[in-house]
């Protein structure tokens, strides 16, 4: 048995309170290297002898691991537990939180064999926005979805064409009008969350270069029509997040321009990293420039990083960010750059949020793995990035099989304790890359198959506006075209409606229930949902018609018995 | 090669800053499986092209694992790495924040293939009191280390003799004013921390049934001559730590009391955790009583455990530690079943004590690995039982071999980042357990062998009082016999007092430097300790005496060349 492989770390995703009384605990073995894994627990006060034991389940096989799993009850909320494992060698070992030991009585009956949980305390439960579960949120980018309001169009807005290749310094009037004027038309495609790239006053089309972190852009608006936007969305049973970007302010913003213009003597000067004065014109050094004497974003000379350890900065983010909460009721926060911005403050950013609103969601922007911003007291999931991009890697780029994909997505879930899978936000694509469709080289199958693959997963998902138009496009800019209207209630429209109203539908499962992945020997990935119900959704990614017999919920390419290349189907059990 | 046991976890004790420009990086494989690990690594923002490489040090063998560990010099406050792993079987592979994945020039230039630190902030960073790796501590129980004033003798207390057994209920006459007149006597021994067992107002002898923790407890004083003590103390370089019992109240305080009179209309009902009213006498599930209706510390009926959840209770908490801070200038707590509180407690209780005191040691009661509380923003360090048990397996019991003790304790300094290794607490015996020299059966060259071991650790070492006097004394109550002033200047008191001399002479590299424990060919245990110089220690556990040929700095039963059994030499190299 290859015993430097059996993993366990207790208190953490490996190790997790799922109520008061119950706590979920995984283990980890080399793959196809353990027959069978038994965990002993008892309460932490009663003596070892009076163990109770039961059988982990192989909940998942990753690339080079085994998962297993169990729930226990904790009658008075804490519990000590000890694995007994048998290899397929017949070895046969306690892992403890002392380390390895032999399986024998005096072993398992040692305390300090044991993994404690102290006490199962309510305030330090990891847990996640309940109606996250049951939401399909829909990203808004707001110059480009629908110019409801031609009176603060700006100068040379150009005509509404969804053919166009947008430039990047274009303009096309889209506005919080416009949004409004179709919360109807979202409500009837069936999305309940609108994600909102920025809406603050900023000169560029895409607002990220806030000016204005408390004024909306004139040219989407006014408060008014944005509290009306958030009303009418409620309403509708519709949540709505808005983007922050607190990583680093534009070089134009004042508190720059101040330090920029009185150095040393700017009262915002610890607002900022910057190591000698005057503040020079930033040199970079990924150019081979030199030093620069200020921090930035990346080696972004325009976007001065802000000291988010400065408590002056702190309560000036957590000014806005609960300013839009309390006054306007939004529902959730997507972080940009997010990682680079402390720990301590996204405690500070967590703790009054939640106070405001208990069932808030912060959703961080992390492109790799995101394990220490995702323990209950910073952000309720991370754009899952790592997650989607493997699906890619399968579906459209083809760089990894379709076991490689099963047991990289599987190994992925075993990173975060479950309540935080299901609060992750999933997408394909968005602003920042190229569209689906384009990536799927203009296939719809494809592009749609693809998608339906990621809304079986547990997490959120997120469409990115006009995906159920059919729209195409490649790297920004040309992902930010202005909204084909004409292909309303069109055939792609229909087949996006109905993958959001089934997610919709069966969110108790697919937002809550647990995952399995695997292959198939006809080379199917089969995703098995286990909730309130058994739904396993079937994928043929491979270039042959595979025989299959299904009464399919929802399907594409499946004819007369056979699941054509690019078709999915989902059925109950 | 063992993929599964490949192991690296990013932003933990694998992974940490240890300035704002550099990090400290670990990884694990299986026992004598690798070759080589080479760790490539450039700024986030530079290609990953540009990467720099260094093999890492294999820096300890564990049971089944090797340890390896580099440092990395990040310019710009951040870094992404990955792992270039060749196995003793000739495979090839990178290890990076997706998995695995064979070792080529493609996959080591994809950027997924990288742990990323996104940025190195210093007040996310994990630092420990310095002034801890340079202190020797030393335990007091205040009723047994000396009566200064017999005028607060309480009602029946015996003669002050050594040779007793003390009973449960006896009282000796210990008090502050004893300390006082001994401050002296401990700098004259060498040590420079006082660890304070309770010395709060309660009745029992041992104090931990605190009836109010704002009063010195009238048998030992008041709180001028506690000021006193603690100002002497200060006068001397000594640092004073008190203990405090923050679980759970005794069943006899006025909170408690009020409960069980005025039930459910208690204002006290909510400082625990009831089930429902009226509060009934306990029932202990563990005898088969049936259900309590309210929780305990443990089974213990007379211990309701405190719901620190509660904003009152933590603030009458906070209060209680900071008053001793701010008033009285205590340097450190430690905290009694630190475990069983809630992590978002001991979060303020930090944030609060280090704002007063920025190098305030905090240091927690928990038996089991404690990796949970010790990310810098809750403990310091806690009391190393883990660790320093093994070495009584070791030493005194001999359920483990040496190779078997060094794997252990390997394994265990690979929980911990370095800086919380350096503030451990260790300790053989205390006021709970029976003391070293009755465990090591009377032979006072083994007892302090092993002590020498511990003190040649990283962390912080602590011994009890009456150890220098050659003092006995088996379990509870018994360990707490009335200190055995006769001995002072003895040859077991010159021992131990050489011993703290060393170790504070040396603390710059044995509070601060590497270690590395192995095994030699003659079977003796060596500690090689790197830092500001080298030194080696080797202890003979043998029953044979082994040749050697050195000039120790330190050693015991070193004689004509021979290390005999129960001896040791520190030597320089």
């Amino acid at each position: 048995m290859q015993l430097a492989a059996l993993r366990h770390q207790t208190e953490s995703e490996d190790c997790f309170a799922i109520d008061h009384s119950h706590v979920r605990v995984r283990f980890h073995s080399a793959k196809d290297d353990v027959e069978k894994v038994i965990i002993h627990y008892t309460d932490n006060y009663m003596p070892t002898q009076s163990d109770e034991s039961i059988e982990m389940k192989k909940v998942g096989v990753g690339q080079v691991s085994d998962h297993w799993a169990a729930t226990l009850k904790a009658p008075y909320h804490r519990i000590k537990y000890t694995f007994e494992v048998i290899g397929k060698d017949g070895s046969h070992k306690i892992v403890g939180d002392r380390g390895i030991s032999d399986f024998n009585e005096t072993n398992l009956n040692s305390d300090s064999s044991y993994f404690k949980l102290p006490y199962l305390h309510e305030i330090d439960m990891v847990k996640t926005p309940d109606w996250v579960k049951d939401t399909v949120w829909y990203q808004i980018f707001p110059e480009r979805f629908a110019n409801g309001d031609k009176s603060n169009d700006p100068a040379g807005t150009k005509a509404w064409n969804p053919e166009d290749h947008p430039g990047r310094e274009d303009f096309y009037g889209g506005d919080l009008q416009g949004v409004l004027d179709h919360l109807d038309y979202l409500q009837k495609l069936g999305i309940n969350g609108i994600y909102f790239c920025p809406v603050f006053k900023a000169s560029s089309n895409h607002k990220y270069d806030t000016i204005d972190y408390l004024q909306i852009d004139p040219a989407f608006g006014d408060k008014d029509l944005f509290a009306k936007v958030v009303n009418e969305a409620h309403k509708r049973g519709i949540k709505v997040m808005l983007d922050a970007v607190f990583n680093h302010l534009g070089d134009q913003s004042m508190q720059w321009q101040d330090v920029v213009k009185n150095g040393e003597k700017s009262r915002f000067k610890d607002w900022f990293h910057i190591s000698s004065y005057p503040v020079e014109p930033y040199r970079d050094p990924s150019k081979g420039e030199g030093e620069p004497n200020y921090e930035t974003f990346a080696f972004e000379k325009h976007m001065p990083k802000l000291n988010t350890a400065n408590p002056e900065v702190q309560d000036f983010l957590l000014e806005i960010a609960t300013y839009w909460v309390k006054y306007f009721d939004i529902d959730a926060w997507r972080l940009d750059v997010a990682n680079e911005v402390d720990h301590h403050f996204w405690k500070r950013f967590h703790d009054e949020l939640v106070k405001i609103k208990p069932d808030f969601y912060i959703v961080g922007e992390i492109w790799h793995s995101a394990r220490p911003w995702l323990n209950g007291d910073e952000f309720s999931g991370v754009m899952n990035y790592p997650y989607t991009l493997q699906i890619e890697d399968h579906f459209f780029s083809h760089k990894q099989n379709s076991q490689e994909l099963v047991e990289h997505l599987t190994d992925q879930l075993m990173l975060y304790r479950d309540m935080t899978n299901q609060a992750m936000m999933d997408m394909l694509d968005s602003h920042d890359t190229a569209r689906i469709l384009t990536v799927a080289n203009g296939n719809q199958d494809l592009a749609l198959q693809a998608l339906t693959f990621m809304f079986m997963q547990t997490g959120s998902p997120c469409i990115y506006y006009g995906t159920e138009m059919g729209m195409s496009g490649g790297n920004d800019p040309d992902c930010r075209k202005p909204m084909d209207w004409s292909k309303e209630d069109g055939p792609v429209w229909e087949r996006v409606h109905k993958l959001i109203e089934f997610r919709r539908k069966h969110s108790e499962t697919l937002g809550r229930g647990s995952v399995l992945l695997s292959v198939t020997k006809d080379r199917l990935i089969a995703v098995k949902r286990r909730g309130s119900e058994d739904l396993t959704a079937l994928f043929n990614t491979t270039e042959q018609d595979v025989k299959l017999d299904a009464d399919p919920l929802l399907g594409q390419n499946y004819e007369s018995g056979y699941l054509k290349p690019d078709g999915f189907v989902i059925v109950k059990g």
